[in-house]
């Protein structure tokens, strides 16, 4: 699969976001995570993530028959999907919505992040047009991402989602590019819905051939031509 | 698993809504189609659904490692994903990204739509919010459809699938909700990243064990209790 870089760039106006930001943090709004700290959200709260990065996962509640009474449904807890990155200068919502469960986790350390409610952007009506031309970029990302976990070969998916997250976060290296991000073989299964081992396997082979490289021991890395339009 | 119907409506303000497609109209800017009839779908143009609905459908294409040379990038066209419906009244916009292509049809017979450039909606800044919160909230359902992909079990994505599906459009009936329009396997098991024999097989498993019904022999319904939140 091949992608252009860099993708389009929907930061946000910088002068408006100090102002912001620096309007939030006067009324302590605001917080430093540490890596892998939960991030606790409310509904109705915008998220900044002003440093540092988050990653959002997701879980549901899933009914199953029961296999002794046959007819009692009995509720099981799904295991945690993940759903992507917030970078540094992005906005995020957590909104869950029975069964579904959307978490904040801080993803490397010293993530610094700011809240608004929606309302407070009322004075800030242009930044706040801003944030849902965001959501409208990130509304895109996600159906090519579904365009990708449709794929029936594990293989297909594991590429498609590499490359899409190279595309937006990749930081270019004398290889290619690389993700800045540790992600374990277990996350992205989760990701790309298949098991720890499979990742492991396949992320061998993809090595062995050249498809994919480790940058310090532990960043993934994809060799460019997987990466332009040629 | 298990939902509450009905899901929030975020239909758009009717008056502004009628006064507009008029004038779409007025410039000749509608069309209706055939069942899965292509819409052909411009950057930078919104459509909307007056009547009928929309399938949205994804591609990518592949570059992969060639088998006999090893090192030759070849092209292959990846299968079409299933991405979602759009249902009267609301709008979508197809933006495509090589090498990922979003393609619309329409579902079913006599699908009217309108259109116009974002630009055009200057003079409406109100019904441009409320396109804008629209997608907000699309993106939040992708959210949950990406998080029920993340499952490895092929029966707990079918599940997660069809209740995503039923929460947005179900009809209520006498046996539980039925999704009013029809889709085949084929086009389930592209949502889901599994086979067209695997979606046989567990849809007639879920009948057996009556947690799946057949409205009018090819509409797919979900008994009430996995759709309330119990």
């Amino acid at each position: 699969m091949s992608f252009s870089i860099p993708s389009s760039d929907f930061s946000l106006a910088s002068g408006t976001e100090t102002e912001i930001f620096n309007w939030a943090k006067s009324h302590f709004r605001d917080h430093t995570f540490a890596k892998d700290e939960r991030v606790v959200t409310r509904p109705g709260l915008l998220y900044f993530v002003e440093r540092g990065a988050v990653r959002i996962v997701g879980k549901a509640q899933v009914n199953v028959i029961d296999k002794q009474s046959r007819h009692q449904l009995t509720t099981a807890e799904s295991e945690e999907v993940f759903l992507g990155f917030v970078g540094a200068g992005q906005p995020f919502e957590i909104v869950s919505r029975y069964p579904f469960q959307l978490q904040a986790y801080a993803h490397v350390e010293e993530t610094e992040m700011v809240w608004l409610y929606w309302e407070d952007l009322e004075h800030w009506p242009q930044f706040r047009a801003a944030i849902l031309e965001t959501f409208r970029h990130q509304h895109q990302r996600k159906l090519f991402w579904l365009s990708i976990l449709g794929q029936k070969r594990s293989i297909d998916r594991l590429m498609g989602f590499l490359v899409l997250l190279m595309e937006e976060y990749g930081q270019p290296c004398p290889e290619g590019y690389y993700l800045p991000y540790s992600l374990t073989h277990a996350q992205i299964a989760s990701a790309i819905g298949t098991t720890r081992v499979t990742v492991t396997r396949l992320i061998g082979k993809l090595r062995q051939q050249n498809s994919l490289f480790l940058k310090d021991d532990h960043l993934i890395g994809l060799p460019s031509l997987f990466l332009s339009q040629n």
